[in-house]
């Protein structure tokens, strides 16, 4: 990201009450612009180094003398409650680091977990949670190889928090990343927007009704596999978790430098989520998605990726929600044709919408 | 391990009150025997495969048609407070997960990180555990490549925990490992025991009286290349880090399958470390380092190990502490020659002495 594209850590502080301005806020966690903010003003500022500075949600390390790179990634898992119809925290948990390390179009094969417990926390769930989480590694294919467990007294952490780390390989060759969307390029989405956050608020009885929302929570490895080999040359693949799609579609524009232009008729959201999101006053494409891919790609091999993707039942409902332009102005920006037939901004989620999602 | 070594959870458990036999306790975090029962019947049960099997703080996972491993290894950290003399909880992270794949041998290149803070948390503590973290990886030579941040509630969690995952290359040729002890060889420690436990106490004023301890908390990849050159055929090298020497040593004795003898009179450990676990009714054999490792390998390389470790800053206090022997009973066990004559069982430590010291 070039410099005058990163919003200024005290400008996203000042419009929040003066207290808060040297503390930590829940909207540092959200992975919109607050998020944004913290790392680059803090982590960015003292790790600078060529890889974190792609900024992707995988890290490709040379090998030297070889032809292929390791790809790793991290992730920290929070979410609350730990079970919510669809997953729990252990399925969230492989399936969020197997789809970062997937993101990279190479191979995931092993993850490490670092389990951070309550005083207090229930045996039974944790075996619940280590079952889960090894049906969701056997589905990816993956294993997790090494591990650390931590205490912390009751008050001092809430139940569970497990920290997964992926690793895979990736040829050489390959350049998929935030940074690789071109002009002409189709941008498409697995499936619809927004399943998981609603099913996880669902869970806490925030919705005031009854709802059959189910998370999508998945490992995404065999699905990208099977897109990859349909449509070799993917530019960039990533998943719209925290934030959602347009907070991810936000952050790709601005590392590749270009606009992206949606088709709000386009996007998939279902029915119950869209009345659950209207209810609450959620905008669904902030909503967070923890089984879905976004493609971006030359619109030649747009057609072979939707037909594998289709062939998956991960995919099925996968469609096209727009294209990528060459920028009509300084700063990159997503814009979307609206339902009402206007084109308005589509702005990188700005706030906390939804605490602890993931 | 094979099946009669391990201590059943349920046996562990059974001396607990009853409420507690079905919720995590404070004692699943020492590092001692109900951390051990907790992976054995947990997340052994579930996650087993040949490398996590191996039972090493690191995971060496082969390439395909490459000479070489990827090592991984990770590690949450929530030691409290997290400014402590010599350290802090950036430090110790980076320092911990190095340590961690150095152990395999190898050569550590980078590491991810995983951030989970708590609202209300100062910006400026985080920006100076951020600093703390590129300084300790600097000295270790490895970069931060990829990272996550995640924010509870007030209340929810405890200032900052802070997982990390380290990823280094190794030759296919070494066999460094845990289970590589061989009769005759030769037991070297790197320096004092019990610094860091005893400084962190020290920081929660729970000492009672004032001390200059410092922790030892430090990256050690650079002392053990060092030893490796001048010692290759080292067998194992582990950091007696939870549950301190005397839990370590037992590890590894199971892990061989070999008795392990210690002489206690060669045991550094430093006068202000000693007066403090005698008023406060410690072991220092049980005490947590975070910047000792323990080297075992064939007598005959032991003293160019020792003078390499010797002009080493981390390893001047380098002294033979024991040797490795066929086991004289079923079980293997870790016996000591103590100061007054006599010969005592070192047993793994069992409960919890000092919480959240790492």
């Amino acid at each position: 990201m070039t410099e005058q594209n990163t919003p200024k850590f005290d400008q996203l502080l000042c419009p929040l009450p003066l207290p808060y301005k040297d503390k930590v806020v829940m909207s540092h966690g959200s992975g919109g612009s607050m998020t944004k903010a913290l790392i680059t003003e803090i982590f960015q500022q003292h790790f600078s180094n060529a890889i974190l500075d792609q900024e992707n949600d995988f890290a490709a390390l040379p090998l030297e003398g070889k032809d292929m790179r390791v790809v790793v990634s991290t992730d920290g898992h929070i979410v609350s409650p730990i079970f919510f119809p669809g997953g729990d925290i252990g399925r969230l948990a492989v399936s969020g680091t197997v789809n970062d390390v997937a993101m990279s179009g190479g191979q995931v094969k092993y993850l490490t977990a670092s389990f951070i417990l309550e005083e207090g926390f229930s045996l039974a769930d944790l075996e619940r949670i280590a079952q889960s989480m090894q049906d969701a590694a056997a589905e990816a294919g993956v294993s997790i190889v090494a591990g650390d467990t931590k205490v912390a007294e009751k008050g001092k952490a809430d139940g569970i928090f497990i920290s997964t780390s992926g690793v895979g390989f990736v040829d050489a060759s390959v350049q998929i990343g935030g940074a690789q969307a071109k002009p002409g390029d189709t941008v498409i989405v697995s499936g619809s927007m927004g399943d998981h956050g609603i099913a996880v608020l669902a869970a806490r009885n925030q919705l005031g009704f009854t709802t059959t929302i189910q998370s999508d929570v998945a490992p995404l490895n065999g699905l990208i596999r099977a897109a990859l080999q349909a449509a070799p040359s993917i530019h960039v693949l990533r998943d719209p978790t925290r934030g959602g799609l347009a907070t991810t579609l936000n952050e790709i524009a601005l590392q590749s430098q270009m606009d992206i232009h949606l088709e709000e008729t386009a996007i998939p959201v279902k029915r119950e989520v869209r009345a659950a999101c209207e209810m609450l006053g959620f905008d669904p494409l902030y909503v967070a998605n923890e089984g879905k891919v976004i493609v971006i790609l030359p619109e030649r091999q747009a057609q072979a990726a939707l037909d594998a993707l289709h062939a998956h039942p991960f995919g099925k409902d996968a469609v096209v929600i727009g294209h990528v332009e060459t920028p009509s102005g300084n700063t990159p920006r997503v814009s979307m044709h609206t339902l009402i037939g206007g084109t308005r901004i589509v702005d990188m989620l700005s706030g906390e919408m939804l605490p602890r999602i993931c």
